[in-house]
Parts: structure tokens; C-alpha cells; sequence
């Protein structure tokens, strides 16, 4: 490139100037897509700002502006005293023909299981109708009026310690738990909490003991960090504790939901866990005790947790605000059972993804602390009781000749069984085509299957849905059986 | 146990009846560990409940719902006609001490590195003072009061759409990044986009190029994950990109902050770009650029983001809340080069943990569709810039014997360099006792040391601090020198 390259005449410029869009950056940008297709090429010479200018008929500013930005990104470089060339190190520039999408994406937007619509027997979805959204959203302007008294920088992984205050009361009281606020852990629900028990307490091909059927995204967990998932049936109560003893002698790590088997419904009676703890401690086996819905036991106080009576703390207990208040907080909660250990889960839910939100945070433990979360539970309680008497016996007066369901003690839903000769895994799916969602007992299944089982949810959709898509669903078992 | 067993008085019961606690639950807490402590054995039979009441003079009622309780967990079991016994069938019930901590755990709470105080020098923290949150809390209060229209059941992994939608305007606008909504996919911050990127593209024993120094949770995300960390030094720019070809030329994935190295402060030019770009294209290596701070450019319009020119499809992009509106959030967002790997990433991060928290996404949604959002980045454009000014000027006019700085063209911190014989360690521990959070260059480093930078963060702290800063500074460092 000598002193006296020529200067590079633009015709391919198209300035817009009526457009939004700022004539300096629809000039950088311009020159830009002209270097990328190759009309203008490395080490040419651009005309000088003041012609280029007067060409384009704007003010020489606009041009300076797009030339400096282009120097600083390094598509054009200046050299003292002789203008502006496109920069000669930019390397081979790829002819570039933008696409949005890669081949291997072309297919249709794939929507995610995980969506969860709010239609009848819809399962694992509180009341929203229910919920004291005035009080909170009341509280949610208040805490957003003092917002600068919370610690909005990086915070605390362990979650915010006035709620861990509150939740390590409200577990003494209600979950017979005693514990201090520094071995609990705020994480985004109990999904993440049985990620980070399975990846530290689970070594390469450990024997994982899980209830079967059970909560998937346990069994999925266990094997995302090599575990090895032994199923294990149940009795009518959950765990069949014999059995996993007598085949699994060698586990090391257990999954259970003794206060409500999920998705069964039983509660583990106390000879029980006291023999599932006393082989813990002599086995060293850890126990994750996912304690989702045990708030709503409809017949006597809540049975207390595993944990509370977990004397070689052997036990990880989780608890979850989506069944109580709403999913969309994805917010939950572990007890450790050592300062320790709590220490160890919280430096690995650091390099994961630090602490949860604040805000929601703060906002519950006001809810709690004033009294609105146990008024809330307590109502919560009575209307989920009358509405499973309701589905019980809707149920039984329009659907007996092909189901039987006994309502359960507590949770948020009941376990039919049918009773002819079709499968569950047929009616969900005539069901769905008509908006409601049954889901197979099977669907939880890993080894034991349970083709006759359906769930039935009773409390996230309207109370008012209920009778009608009971009949929905007997005029779908009619015209299903054989 | 025969019919005529008798009744066990019960001397240990001692009722506090001003207690808040109602008595019949004081009643119930006390005969479980009666059975526990063996002061009460299995078989044994308990006073009639009539009898019982009278002797401790509560109400009879207080006593059956006590009994049936125990009942009901299986301390106890009624026989009918026959009054309550302790059941049978516990199993040997150990002789129990409560104890809240295990041996390993009597260690002091350890707090965690991760909460960082809003301290002089501290960096990547956000100026909360001029956040407008004012505006926030308004949009939050009208989230709120029509909460119902959000999705409070489990949601989409994949993110709230308004908010991918406004993301993908935002990012074509101001990153040059042309995506669909479906490929973006909200995370809780660049550190879970780090691993779920780690842990989907990662194999065993896969060469990883790391920026050295580089952020760490990056390199731990990497060596999580099975990856082989590849320390590449730096350029002025960034990433010696010739280097890493050079020494680590089978590597299938790279971490690089080509924006705002992380720490340094380089900004990688387009021919390094493009060659890094063509470079994975060929050999099919994955990057993952972190955008984490790209926002605040000082000189010109921000510089494009390397996905922006990603043709071949191999950039995984990150961005964050953290920086611009402020980290408590736990909010942020990656672009994925197809839509077939924004489905994988989605399933990953269904099985971790679901969703972020929707109301969040809501009100940020909103902030940015009403044009707060550009606003509040303009203004904190021109304020960082002030404040970089601002501290490299009383930097130069007090520090100058001892510190080298230059001003960056981004970012929220400066890198200042000792000129004399003393370490960065020396200097961060002296101050830190003083209150003053400087953190050495070489926290960051692998192989490559810089054991004189010191990282000068100068938006998360008020103004008014800083020349007192520079002058304890100062004085620390007069004491330090040899």
C-alpha cells in the first residue's frame, strides 16, 4: 500500500435518512457488510471524511463517528496524515452468508414437558385461587420500598439468614426438626436439592436405593452422578424397607418420601424409619428425605420427619415453598446434618450458580413471620380435605363400575385404580385429547409396574371443573371398554 | 400383654399450662420421649384417658387428641375396649440424646467468600445508588397486582417468552446478535451457563483453552465437568489465540471473555475474531464467550459480540443481569447456536432445576419493553466513565511513585500494576484490614502469575469514598514499601 493508493470510491452506500436509525450507524454498518461480502478488501483505501461526507450528504461527524467505531472494532485502521484504510491484518475473511439456523436445527420448536397447565387432575399444583395474593403482593411493595436494605450484590449462598431463622422455627413446630439457621441451605427447589446430595454423596456406582414407583427426577439425578438406582417396591405404607435390606444390603444412599409416598400416597409408620434409620447408621447410608407435601395431612398433626428423629444424622431432609405457596418461587430448602456438611453443599452450590433471588426471599419471611404463611397452610388444609372428599366421592357416585379410589391422608392427590380390563397409559391418553390431564402411576415407574394406577389432582384447578370432568371421563371409560 | 395389663402411671408429665404451646401437644412431645428415653416400653399400657385428665387436670379432650396423634405415627396403638398401649411393634428404640451437631461439625460457621461487601475498590458491582428503583418497585407493585395473569405453576424451562422476545431486539440492537426467542435460554447467571455448557459439551479428558488469568468459575466449571483445564496467556487483547493454537491444538472447547477480558481488561480486535472463529469452525471446537460486562463501553458503540459473526454455528453466548441491573437478580440469558441445542440445554437444565423464578422475568421484561433499560445503561455508561476518570486521576495524583494505571475502554474495574518491590498479596490483606477490598490479579491466574496487579473496581461504592480510599491507600502502601 503505497502513499498514493487510491481512494476507494462507495457506491454500494444507501443512506436511509428519514430512518430511526442513526446515519453514522447505518454508515458503520454498511462498510461493515462490505468488507464481510468482499466489495471492500483489505489494505484499501477509504475516501476521505470530508468527500465522503459531502457524497453522502451528511455532516462530517456522522462519518467520523462510523469510521472511529469501525478503527476501534479493527475493520479500518488510520494511518497518520494519509486517511483511512480497511485494516491489512484482518486475516482471510470468510464470505459470509448469515444464517440463523444450522441444519441440524430446522425442526419445530419443541415445547418442554415441563409445563405444567392448570386443567382438571392436573396433580402437584396448589390453589392459586386460593392464595392471599393481596397480602403478598402488599408485602412484595414493601420489601420493594426498602429494597435498598437488602444486600443486592453477590449474597450469601446459604439464602437469605432471616428466612433461614424463620424456616428453622417453623421446622421445630411443625416437622419436629431441631436444627440452628446455619444448617439449612435455600436452593431452587427440591429437584436441585437432590442434585447436589447426589453429586457429593454419591460415588461411581453406588447402590442407590429408590422407591418404585417414584419421583423421577431423583432416579434421574442418582444417575447423572453414576449411581446405580435400585428400585425398590413398595408396601402400602412406601419404602419396603425388608426388601431393599434383604437386595440392596450394599446401598449407600436412599431416596424416600415417607411423609406422603410420591406418587402412591403412604406414610411410612414410625417402627418403620426407626428401622430404616438404624440401618443408615450402622451402614453409613445417607437418606435424602423429600418431605413435598407433608403440610397437608388432612387427619391429625403432621407425622414428623424422618429427620427428626435421625440421631446419627445420616438424614438430608428437603423441604419445598412450590407446594405451599406457588411453583413459579422456585424456591426450596435442605437441612445438613452437620455444620460441616452444610458447608460443603453450600461451596457447591456456589460454583453452580450462587445464591438464590433475594426478593423472594425476603418477601416469605415476612409472609411467615407476620403469620400469613401458617393461616395460609391452615386454610389450605381444609379446603384440599373437602375438595378430595368432593373428588372421592364424585368419583364414586359416577365412575364406581370402573374405578376405585380411597382418599388418602394427606397430598394433593389420590390414586385410582381401574378396575376392567384397560390401561392407564390408554385413558390418559383419550384424557389429554379432551384437556384432562391424568398421569399414570407408570409414568414413576422403574421396574414394578402399575399398568391399573391414575392420579387424580384435586387441587389446582377450579373446584367448579370438577363434576363436569368427572363425567368427561366416564363417557371416555365407556366408550374405552372392551 | 394380657387384658389385665396395668397402667403405667406417668409421674414424669409435667404440663406447663401458662405455656403458649397447647397442652395437648406438650402432652403428646412428652410421651414420645418418654418412649424414646425407655421410661415408657414397648407393650406397655397406658392410664385411661378419663383418669389421665383428672390426674393432670386438662381437659380430656387435650388427652385424646395427644393419643391419637401418637397413634397415628405408631407410638401408640388403642385396643378396643382395652384402653392405649405403647405399640408392640417399634422395633428396639434406641436410648436417645438429642444432639444437634455430629462430632465433625463443631467447627465455627465458616462464612462464605462468595458475599461480597459494597467496600472502596470492590469490583463488578453495580452502582445501586443510581438504580432506578423507584421505577423498579413501581413496575413490581403493577407485576403484582396482576400476578394472576403469570404462569405460577411449573413453567417453561426455557425462560419467560416476553422476556426472550425483548432479549433478542436487545441483542441484535446491541450486540449484533441475530437469534430467535427459542434460542435463548434464561439461566441464573452466567455461572450455571458455564456449567450446563461444561457439562453437555465436555467429555472426559477434552483440552479446554482457558483465558490465564480468566474467571474462575469458568475453570472450575471446566475441571467439574472432566475437562482439561489449557491455560493460554494473554495479549493486550485478550486470549493469545496463536499461542493456543500452537500448544493446545486438539482442544474442543474454549471459555473467553472477548468483550472485557476477565480480569485484564483487553478487547479482542476483529482479526483475532475471526481467527479464533475460524479456527473452532475447522476444528469444530465449541466457545463460550462471556458478554459479562460488554455493556459498559466507554469509547465508541460497544463492539460486537463474537456470536455476532459466529457463521459456522460454534459460540455458546452468555449474558447477565448481574452487571447492569444489579446481581441479587440471579438472572441471566444464553444465545445457542441452534435450535436442536437450545432443546438440549433446556432438558439439562429441566433435570437441575427447572425455571428461573417468573416474576423476576416479568418485571424485567417490562422495564426493558418501557425503555428504563436503555436508559438506565446510557446513564451508568456515562457514570462509570466519570468514575473510571475519576479514580485513575487520584490514582495518578497520590499513588503515582507506587501505581501504574491506565484507564480501560469497558468495564466496571482498572487494573493498576505496583511499580516497586512489593507484592499484590501484601497489599490486598494490609488493606483489607482497613476495609478496602482489593483483589490481586494473580486470585485469577493458572500458570501465568502477575503478582503486581491489583484489580480497582470504582461503580459499586460511593464516590465520596474513594479519595479517602486512595489516601488510606496511600498510607498503606508508604508502610508496605521496602
Amino acid at each position: 500500500m503505497s502513499k498514493t493508493a487510491p481512494q476507494i470510491p462507495l457506491p454500494f452506500l444507501k443512506l436511509r435518512k428519514r430512518d430511526a436509525e442513526p446515519l453514522f450507524l447505518q454508515l458503520y454498518g454498511q462498510i461493515k457488510q462490505a468488507i464481510f461480502s468482499g466489495q471492500l478488501k483489505e489494505g484499501e483505501r477509504l475516501p476521505a471524511t470530508r468527500a465522503l461526507a459531502a457524497e453522502l450528504e451528511i455532516s462530517r461527524n456522522s462519518v467520523f463517528q462510523a469510521f472511529e467505531q469501525l478503527i476501534l472494532e479493527g475493520f479500518l485502521e488510520g494511518r497518520k496524515g494519509d486517511g483511512t484504510y480497511v485494516c491489512a491484518k484482518i486475516g482471510i475473511v470468510p464470505a459470509r452468508t448469515p444464517k440463523v439456523e444450522e441444519t441440524p436445527g430446522t425442526e419445530e420448536y419443541i415445547p418442554d414437558f415441563s409445563i405444567e397447565p392448570l386443567l382438571p387432575f392436573q396433580s402437584s399444583i396448589p390453589s392459586f385461587a386460593h392464595f392471599p395474593f393481596k397480602t403478598w403482593a402488599g408485602i412484595a411493595a414493601d420489601v420493594y420500598r426498602n429494597i435498598h436494605s437488602l444486600h443486592l450484590g453477590y449474597g450469601d449462598t446459604q439464602g437469605y439468614a432471616p428466612l433461614r431463622n424463620e424456616l428453622a422455627d417453623y421446622l421445630r413446630i411443625n416437622r419436629s426438626i431441631i436444627c440452628s439457621p446455619e444448617q439449612i441451605l435455600i436452593v431452587s427447589g427440591s429437584r436441585q436439592a437432590i442434585n447436589l446430595s447426589a453429586q457429593l454423596l454419591i460415588k461411581k456406582g453406588d447402590q442407590c436405593w429408590m422407591e418404585d414407583p417414584g419421583y423421577r427426577g431423583a432416579s434421574m439425578a442418582i444417575e447423572r452422578w453414576g449411581g446405580r438406582v435400585c428400585p425398590v417396591p413398595l408396601t402400602q405404607y412406601g419404602l419396603d424397607i425388608d426388601h431393599a435390606i434383604k437386595t440392596y444390603p450394599a446401598a449407600t444412599f436412599a431416596y424416600v418420601t415417607p411423609s406422603h409416598q410420591y406418587p402412591m400416597g403412604g406414610t411410612l409408620p414410625l417402627a418403620e424409619r426407626l428401622k430404616l434409620l438404624q440401618w443408615a447408621a450402622k451402614q453409613k447410608m445417607w437418606i435424602v428425605e423429600d418431605d413435598y407435601d407433608s403440610e397437608f395431612r388432612y387427619n391429625g398433626r403432621p407425622v414428623p420427619a424422618l429427620k427428626g428423629l435421625d440421631d446419627a444424622g445420616q438424614v438430608i431432609y428437603t423441604g419445598t415453598f412450590s407446594k405451599v405457596l406457588f411453583p413459579a418461587l422456585r424456591l426450596g430448602y435442605m437441612v445438613l446434618p452437620t455444620l460441616e456438611m452444610a458447608r460443603r453443599f453450600r461451596m457447591l452450590k456456589t460454583t453452580i450458580d450462587r445464591e438464590n433471588p433475594v426478593i423472594d426471599q425476603a418477601i416469605i419471611t415476612r409472609f411467615m413471620r407476620e403469620g400469613h404463611f401458617a393461616r395460609h397452610l391452615r386454610k389450605m388444609r381444609i379446603l384440599y380435605k373437602k375438595l378430595q372428599d368432593e373428588l372421592t366421592a364424585l368419583i364414586g357416585k359416577h365412575l364406581h363400575p370402573w374405578l376405585e379410589v380411597e382418599p388418602g391422608d394427606s397430598g394433593m392427590h389420590i390414586t385410582g385404580w381401574l378396575k376392567k380390563d384397560m390401561l392407564a397409559a390408554d385413558v390418559e391418553k383419550a384424557a389429554g385429547k379432551q384437556g384432562l390431564i391424568l398421569q399414570p402411576v407408570d409414568d414413576f415407574s422403574i421396574k414394578y409396574g402399575h399398568p391399573k394406577g391414575l392420579m387424580f389432582g384435586f387441587t389446582g384447578y377450579p373446584v367448579e371443573d370438577m363434576e363436569k370432568a368427572v363425567l368427561q371421563l366416564k363417557q371416555i371409560l365407556i366408550n374405552l371398554q372392551p
